[in-house]
């Protein structure tokens, strides 16, 4: 369906109203078909930090190939144009496609830096042109928001799971689908969009909210009352009692006053528990973490008797270090008491406004084993745009340069190759632009370039030489099968909710 | 095509796993169609401010309208749920729909504050669960981009005319649209974004950027080189010829050394100004103000003199503010030396990465009569979520509350009232909360009330009163058809570029 809805969700109407002024005055002036060369660049790393993660390239495909205007696109066009327009160039617009544009662009998903060409749009003038805007509005925020996950990522550490929740938070509809399919790129492991995971494969996870837990207000809403135990093979067990009588000797274990236990709090663990008894993981500060500490360890211990798997907590709100390291010591006390060793492998999810600052500070003393994160990584808080831009570097063969009042505006004239030179243990040294038509540098042999905006020349000695982009796009076709078909893989590899 | 296109953005899939995993637990204890009601509102004004306007309401009417799950919808659901999901589940949710929900919501771009209930949803507790994350994500960016607008339309007083400019920095293609049409709610006058003017009726506007000027690099690219006078009763006028004299006398008039204009530039604007001479309104900057100035005033003189309407400049680098005034001076001078006072009325548009706070300070000595604004006003850099929250209040007619470790996260149980009171000169005094089953205040009576959050009440006597919320959607069908049509009217109100 996404692949199917693609025009509907960038028809090329999607781009600013000068890209059409400029196309017309091309046109008008016999310069339409001159070819052309853009090439796509950010100028500054984000979030002050030293890479990012190119992304979107997918998308840009497939606007590519289903780049036509309809006759109600073309109605409008000439509805807006100033109307000394010449009618011939609307025909000119209805028979326009992609046929003659070649992409080059760095692979989904590539570690890179600021001003190195990442894509080169190649092709008629007036039709590069007028794909300036949907293509920056497809990279940006996709990398913006994927390298913002790897941020999270290197942050957490390899080994604790990632969530994203950030729909709610997202710009709209489009946008929470665009994070969750790009944070998942960028490290994260799970999201929560349910629409994600059906479009794109993306393990999906989540159990309850407080509205759950507060829809409950007595033992006399949980129904039915009894579960089966896992073996199938006796009767239902009366869950109600059974943990009834659990927790009353969790209190005296605990030390707690058996009137302090919310009863609706207990209904809504109860009712979920006889629901999914495999998946009983609820969130305890609806009311306070000690009050469902006790009322999750109580359902949890009956859910063990009758032979099923507890998942283990979510924690909301408040300081989520200094709670995850009293429920887990309050699980291991239980473990030992009750000689319920399920309780040393409960998981504690972590879900309370978490930032890249917050998910550092959380690699201090935690108990901690998987992260939900939602503004903070959706909105991209530290910096809430990438800022790549596309500037025109070469017409008819002849490379062309924009100067500016701020000088870091200013472009680098010409066509380019960029390849990215490798040590011997293959780590890059460094990404070199030279003009296209250069001699590529040569494995093993000392190359003397320039670093951006210095004088003075490196010597530099490669052991291993890759080109950066690659020719994804040509002829009106997908070039590179193998990508192509990872959007479509991606789809049949479905997956049971994590978490 | 919006309209129909709202069952592919707004799927009801397009929410969060737990909702449901919840739904499935109420379904499962028999308490999916006990009647619930859920409140959204937001905790905290944005961007520091006292107010913000609500906006998504019609999208939110659409998406209730068309809820439905589709078959591939079930059988994914199927999948990711534990597998002793009970199958007959999946039926319900093959039947389910919207037609027990009623939503009141206060009307599209009210001015709103925090903490007052936004929008009530009345209904059977499976479903009205389920709505919360699309709901949440439908006004969430919409009022903060909407809100956001209308500050930069108070930081630029009411005269200076609003370009919506951010597309490309916007979450993806709906999170532009969104940006698009929530930002002219907001108050922006015109958007480059064409779909956006396709789709919502908003004016468009836009001429060239920087590319355009650059692809040029000689006289001879200029073609035809003629362009026939406004009034049509003469032939055509070689206006490369024109210009060149109007630029050597306009060199003399201001100290200018010929040999610094840019040819190409000098190309590109005759290009374009032959292409649409009533239309004429180029960025300027493209290798220096003061070189893209004189050829601007070269070709709008050339213009002037066939009969034609030159529309003015458009600034993109530096300190606006300065150049802005230095280009008036120029205008003026030109005006007067060689008596055409077309010149006096030409506009100055800046587009240079405006934020809020530069907004204002354009308010100082300035000549610009157009700002686009686009990074800054799409992605809201100040403060890049709203934070709108869904929290249940009433459960078969008695009331909910969630309590928290963080006390501003416990809400305010029981259905309730919003009134907003009004003083003699409809000027609004406050926003009342009342339980619904409370009688409501009467215009001219002084009620006492307490303040959220404060020990002590206030006495207060409105003058009107009114319910700040209305009845919008009930029994399947949007409820209040002028705001329906709104939407409709607004595709069929297309209007030609300003600018």
């Amino acid at each position: 369906m996404y692949l199917r809805s693609i025009r509907a969700r960038v028809p090329p109407m999607l781009t600013d109203l000068y890209q059409f002024t400029m196309a017309y005055a091309y046109w008008n002036s016999g310069r339409h078909n001159e070819p052309a060369v853009f090439e796509l660049f950010f100028r500054e790393n984000p979030f002050g930090g030293g890479f990012s993660l190119f992304s979107g390239v997918h998308d840009c495909l497939l606007f590519l190939r289903n780049f036509r205007f309809t006759e109600e696109d073309v109605e409008y066009l000439r509805s807006v144009l100033p109307p000394t327009t010449n009618p011939a160039f609307f025909q000119f617009l209805r028979e326009l496609d992609c046929s003659g544009v070649t992409l080059r662009a760095v692979p989904e998903a590539t570690v890179v830096f600021a001003r190195v060409p990442l894509m080169e749009v190649d092709g008629p003038l007036a039709v590069v042109q007028l794909l300036e805007t949907s293509l920056l509005c497809l990279v940006n925020y996709a990398s913006l928001v994927c390298s913002n996950a790897a941020r999270f990522r290197l942050a957490a550490g390899p080994d604790r799971k990632l969530l994203e929740l950030g729909l709610r938070r997202a710009q709209g509809p489009d946008g929470g689908l665009t994070a969750s399919r790009y944070t998942h790129i960028g490290g994260f492991d799970m999201t929560s969009n349910v629409q994600a995971g059906f479009l794109f494969g993306i393990p999906v996870a989540g159990t309850m909210a407080h509205s759950y837990v507060t829809s409950f207000s007595s033992l006399e809403e949980v129904w039915p009352q009894t579960l089966l135990p896992a073996d199938g093979e006796k009767d239902p067990i009366d869950l109600i009692s059974l943990t009834k009588g659990l927790l009353g000797r969790l209190c005296e274990l605990l030390g707690a006053e058996p009137a302090k236990i919310h009863e609706g709090e207990l209904a809504a663990f109860l009712s979920y528990a006889i629901a999914y008894p495999g998946n009983f993981l609820p969130v305890i500060d609806s009311y306070s973490v000690s009050c469902g500490l006790l009322n999750f360890c109580a359902v949890a211990m009956a859910l063990i008797e009758l032979g099923h798997q507890p998942r283990g907590v979510r924690l909301d709100s408040g300081d989520l270090c200094r709670q995850s390291v009293e429920v887990r010591r309050v699980f291991k006390h239980c473990a030992k008491q009750f000689s319920v060793p399920v309780f040393e492998s409960l998981i504690i999810v972590g879900t309370n406004n978490i930032s890249e600052q917050s998910m550092m500070e959380l690699s201090k003393k935690n108990e901690i084993n998987v992260v939900g994160v939602g503004t903070h990584l959706v909105t991209c808080t530290r910096q809430p745009s990438l800022g790549c831009v596309y500037k025109l570097v070469e017409v008819r063969g002849s490379p062309r340069m924009k100067f500016s009042e701020d000088p870091e505006k200013s472009t680098v004239p010409g066509k380019k190759a960029v390849y990215r030179l490798l040590d011997s243990e293959g780590h890059p040294l460094m990404d070199l632009l030279c003009l296209s038509e250069e001699p590529p540098p040569l494995a093993g042999q000392t190359l003397r370039c320039y670093p951006l905006g210095q004088e003075a020349h490196l010597a530099v000695t490669p052991t291993q030489v890759t080109c950066l982009r690659q020719e994804v796009f040509a002829k009106g076709q997908v070039r590179n099968w193998s990508w192509w078909m990872w959007e479509l893989d991606s789809q049949l590899s479905r997956s049971r909710p994590g978490m």
